[in-house]
């Protein structure tokens, strides 16, 4: 209604030279009204959306293709908490003017991760914005009917179990939000977590049949276990000296390394809880994906989450991450 | 990453107290990591995506509840454009700040177009945007396997038909624009069609295995009807005499008519085409389902787009609608 600068290219033109990968057979992609996709039979749809606003989740200087990376990765950690496999993605894009090299660099860090998981990119909307760059991805997965890895499905006695080495996205926010001194090494070290999170999307359906309940950690492992809690109705033990540290951890002071591993968002990797039978079944399934995966803790009947430090007595300030739940985009 | 304001409600409450209806059995919905959506054998999922930016696809003071009517309706009408059933809907919701009455009211629109289409809202995501409001939209529709009306199926000597009354969309956003001078009684006729569209949704599916090709109009009729004849490789004769006005448009004078039928945009309504063999069965269906449908041309086999004005005659200045190719949102 009113725009007014002139670009480049038109919103055609970009889709066509950017956003319109061939599709297999069955499906219709790009180009129709909606997009279509077959379901086999057997098979239902996991379906995730999550937007990402330039300065707010994403910095402006952040190169493009990491960008288009992350915009699919935080959408195939959805998927991948339910054990769900990619199969197609929408994007829409929002941007306050045409930039191409922005869009051609985007783009294929974005097709890269389309490849690379299986995710076929069939449909999306491109508009301009009045200021910075909003991205919304919508994907579609499979999951066997009535397999899904439900946050209500945790039974007392299960094992925790998590993917990767936590901690290191907190401390590159940290840093980039200078709410740290700068130290070049350090975010050195890392940010490639944060701007490169690659879940464990190709193992998650590994799972199905053996997990009870999983959620990704987006909002810091405390606040997003306690998810599987509440609808679960049970408790939880947590073992920090347990829990699987990113290397850039080893530079911090204790409250620091707590603070990171218990609080920390943007990881991006599983948390998810298994009966004691299925633990060779889950080890060697992930040795063999070559997923890293840890024990960290319990469910309890007893519905309290009791946090174990890395001397294993009691965290005495536990309840301070239990109730800071985290991530809130309104109350922050 | 940079939230400062306080917000009255966390994003979770948010949630809870406005996006979390209940579904029906077999579907998973708002609340874990991804919905869950079965698919019923012998059909297959259509889905699409559009997002709308405040001052861009809606003014800042229009009442929030046709706002949240309108995000949905646009995403119905790429259903229907598909003679998909509506089935289920994701909303991603991008606000500067938490207005509780906005949000209320912004929901009641929403939530009433998803009972009246049957259209399940599952899934979605809330965060907060730097700079006015932005919502994306992503629908899911039931289609039976193979029966999906493409816009590349449309065969020589199809009629072509439209559903509803063009040209009112046009008025309003003319007059909204101040491209015309002010004029509030005409405004008061044409802005419901604007601000609360309601694309035929219902009776589309009725169309499969009748209609060839179609699409929905909301970047103007040409220019629309353009894609159908380029995926289709056809030519066609559209009749301005035959084209439904709606009422406002005799406040018009000729030449204002025909731009607001032939390149007025965002009218959602159904422009499709089907063998002269099934015209009985098109408006005894459309009659049954009360929807308004006129035949105003047909398909060519000569590549051609050929407008005859409201005289019978060739339009002399045709080549200024096809070129000018409607709304490009970074064009213009």
């Amino acid at each position: 209604m009113t725009d007014s600068a002139q670009g480049p290219l038109s919103e055609f033109d970009i889709i066509a030279r950017y956003f319109t990968p061939s599709v297999p057979a069955g499906m219709v992609g790009v180009g129709d009204d909606c997009a279509i996709i077959p379901v086999r039979p057997g098979y239902q749809l996991a379906v995730s959306t999550d937007t990402l606003i330039q300065e707010r989740h994403f910095y402006g200087h952040t190169p493009a293709d990491l960008v288009g990376h992350k915009a699919l990765a935080v959408n195939l950690s959805d998927l991948a908490a339910m054990g769900a496999r990619p199969r197609a993605c929408l994007l829409s894009l929002s941007l306050p003017r045409v930039d191409e090299q922005w869009l051609q660099d985007f783009s294929a860090g974005f097709h890269q991760l389309c490849t690379d998981s299986g995710c076929v990119l069939i449909g999306g909307d491109t508009t301009r914005s009045n200021h910075g760059i909003i991205i919304t991805v919508t994907v579609l997965g499979e999951v066997p009917v009535a397999q899904a890895l439900l946050r209500n499905r945790a039974q007392p006695d299960d094992d925790i179990w998590l993917t990767g080495h936590l901690g290191a996205p907190y401390v590159a926010l940290q840093l980039l939000g200078q709410h740290w001194p700068a130290n070049p090494d350090l975010l050195k070290l890392a940010l490639p977590r944060l701007q490169r999170p690659i879940p464990p999307y190709h193992w998650a359906p590994e799972l199905l049949g053996h997990a009870h309940a999983a959620i990704d950690i987006s909002d810091g492992l405390i606040q997003d276990l306690q998810h599987i809690l509440g609808r679960s109705e049970f408790g939880a033990q947590i073992e920090c000296a347990k829990l699987p540290q990113h290397s850039v951890l080893q530079h911090l002071d204790e409250a620091q390394r707590y603070e990171a591993l218990l609080a920390g968002g943007d990881e991006f990797e599983l948390c998810f809880t298994a009966s004691p039978k299925s633990r060779a079944y889950i080890l060697d399934s992930a040795a063999k994906a070559e997923v890293a995966v840890h024990r960290v803790g319990k469910i309890t009947l007893a519905p309290e989450l009791q946090i174990y430090g890395f001397d294993g007595q009691r965290l005495v300030d536990e309840q301070r991450f239990i109730s800071a739940s985290g991530f809130d985009h309104f109350a922050q």
